[in-house]
């Protein structure tokens, strides 16, 4: 949405996607309440005109940032919910695409798992953020319904504990190969649906 | 190791472990780097005076604050450690007693997930958490090499992932009984060993 907002003029210096991740890597850093667009400007080295060249501010900023993580994890979202099948394998689905969402767009996702709700943009991104969050809880509760999940834990602690793990990613992915990532993928989705014991 | 300093000698206002809280607090939300001892006296509406009553320093406060999440942490390894039984069985205890240590000492064990390593101070924390890691590791290791752990999995991110999970819950753990605290462990226990999904 952001790109076809006709801010993207390719002025030389950053353009709009580097911009971000330096803003993104920035609110991270400081919070988006301690961040002022100076210490933005300061940060990229350029003036804040070539900032205001891009965005209209600094909540356009963050919107745009966690937009870049939100958009992506609701196309999964979307996809898995609109796949053919039984629900633990939607749930499989959305698992393994929020693995590449996360891998793919690092800076934001970390950025929107750390966004608080002190300023009315940023409990818009938690709106948003409960909105995708009610969907795994509905799929959760679907799989489980149909008998495919533990039924000795909490619906809501399982999808709590599932992108517990998935999120948990922020602190130690190292961007690599996309092949990488598919195999993280794998690895995530098994440990989260079959555990990591051997069964005896 | 803090209470038996001598430090805590019962003055009227915060003890020590009040002020530990508050601090964990403050520095988990500005940054070590980003907080001052005006700011924490301010944030607790006492003087800077008071503050030394208690602690020698910033510094000080940092390594005991951590300290109350590592001493757990490192009891509970070293009891995982000496119990008899096979590395799988010493994993789930060490599981379940973190699971225990980050509900009980909440503050502090997010304040020892969010350090990095900008001060000398924090480097040393870093090292104290790497020791524990390792020790995860090394269970981790043992256990596969037993047979108890899926070998489609590489031991290094089986841990990642297990302690992602569990560290997941500082952000969303609301303290509550400790019976309580005894099934989110049997929870995490039984996702993070068997997995989410019903074997068919």
């Amino acid at each position: 949405m952001a790109e076809g907002s006709g801010r993207r003029r390719g002025r030389p210096g950053y353009d709009l996607e580097s911009l971000l991740q330096v803003a993104a890597k920035l609110f991270y850093e400081r919070g988006y309440d301690g961040t002022s667009m100076d210490e933005l400007a300061r940060r990229l080295g350029i003036t804040k005109a070539a900032i205001y060249h891009h965005v209209s501010g600094k909540e356009d900023l963050l919107r745009m940032s966690v937009d870049r993580a939100l958009d992506g994890l609701f196309a999964v979202a979307t996809e898995a919910e609109q796949m053919p099948g039984a629900a633990i394998d939607k749930l499989e689905h959305l698992v393994r695409g929020s693995v590449r969402v996360l891998c793919t767009r690092l800076p934001f996702v970390t950025l929107l798992l750390r966004v608080r709700g002190n300023t009315e943009v940023e409990r818009a991104v938690l709106g948003r953020r409960r909105a995708f969050d009610r969907i795994v809880a509905k799929l959760v509760a679907q799989a489980e319904a149909d008998g495919d999940l533990r039924p000795d834990v909490d619906p809501a602690m399982t999808a709590r504990l599932l992108f517990g793990m998935v999120n948990s990613l922020i602190e130690w992915y190292q961007p690599r190969r996309a092949s990488d990532d598919r195999a993280l993928a794998d690895a995530i989705a098994k440990v989260a649906f079959d555990g990591i014991r051997v069964p005896r």
